[in-house]
């Protein structure tokens, strides 16, 4: 962050009067400008035994096996961002949904939601952001080509819970060092 | 937002190529600015039968009680966040973070999540952003004068759950419109 969005003046980094951090600071039209973590919004779609996993087509992890999520957008639900990000994703229309899974992962300042969604109907297909999409049964889960430890971990409560019929929400920090390759 | 923040020059707005909205783009640069919700972290805090609560130092809603929250930093986690405002606000020490409610705030672009948390120790004095914290008896809470409705809701569940001994996480969408005395 070079340049105030508002002004276009340069950017000062310092911490503000009241503060404790530095902050990129418009001294032109005295704005401080703040930079906050931003929420990824998904699912866990579930058709009868079925879950319903994704093949990313983008990078990170492309080719890689993912549940249905997104950034959540301004002036969304994260309900609404978690049920547009499967349609998106997945053409997989999605209902009930309950809050299953949270991430906290600050090295990339995200935060992950997931939550248990019913699919209304069994169709999928690829959306613009997928090579593939397809139903798993437990024992076919590709647990060697999931995209990211979130996924992973989801879907292992998600197994392990549906055994009691029991879905706490489960709460988790993903703490890494910043070496690409253990990204999220 | 009119200027881009990495190099300086004026943003159009359109939608760019694979997206479904207008976004702030930068032609010079090439860069796609996005806008995207903030989270808000805070805390329950509880020291043996009483709840921490804080009266505002600052708008909106300067004067009425509120409990310890406020916007996670980036490289955060939720809980670290949570604890952080606690300290700041109130200069209250609290372990044990048992996350408790979660509400969407589309109109304001927010999400908050509240932790059940501990005190360590009753001691407790107003922060920056305080006027003055206090310990209530559930037969002493200020409904009348608490700042927000996630704040009502978020005490009336812990209430209510408290009888039972059992806490579930609960989610809510405050849904209003942008009349400011509406204002979350």
């Amino acid at each position: 962050m070079n340049f105030c969005s508002d002004c276009g003046a340069r950017l000062e980094r310092r911490v503000p009067p009241g503060d404790n951090r530095e902050r990129f600071i418009c001294d032109a039209c005295d704005t401080v400008h703040y930079i906050n973590p931003r929420i990824v919004a998904g699912c866990l779609p579930v058709w009868e035994d079925r879950v319903l996993l994704c093949r990313r087509a983008n990078r990170p992890r492309s080719g890689f096996w993912t549940l249905p999520a997104g950034f959540l957008e301004n002036n969304e639900t994260i309900i609404a961002g978690a049920t547009r990000e499967t349609f998106e994703e997945a053409n997989a229309v999605v209902a009930n949904l309950d809050l299953y899974t949270i991430f906290s992962l600050p090295h990339i300042s995200q935060i992950y939601l997931f939550y248990r969604a019913d699919m209304t109907t069994p169709d999928h297909s690829p959306g613009f952001e997928s090579l593939e999409v397809a139903l798993f049964d437990e024992q076919d889960i590709p647990w060697d080509d999931l995209a990211f430890p979130v996924i992973r971990h989801t879907l292992e409560h998600f197994f392990s819970d549906r055994a009691s019929g029991v879905f706490p929400v489960r709460s988790r920090d993903i703490i890494v060092d910043r070496d690409p390759k253990h990204f999220r």
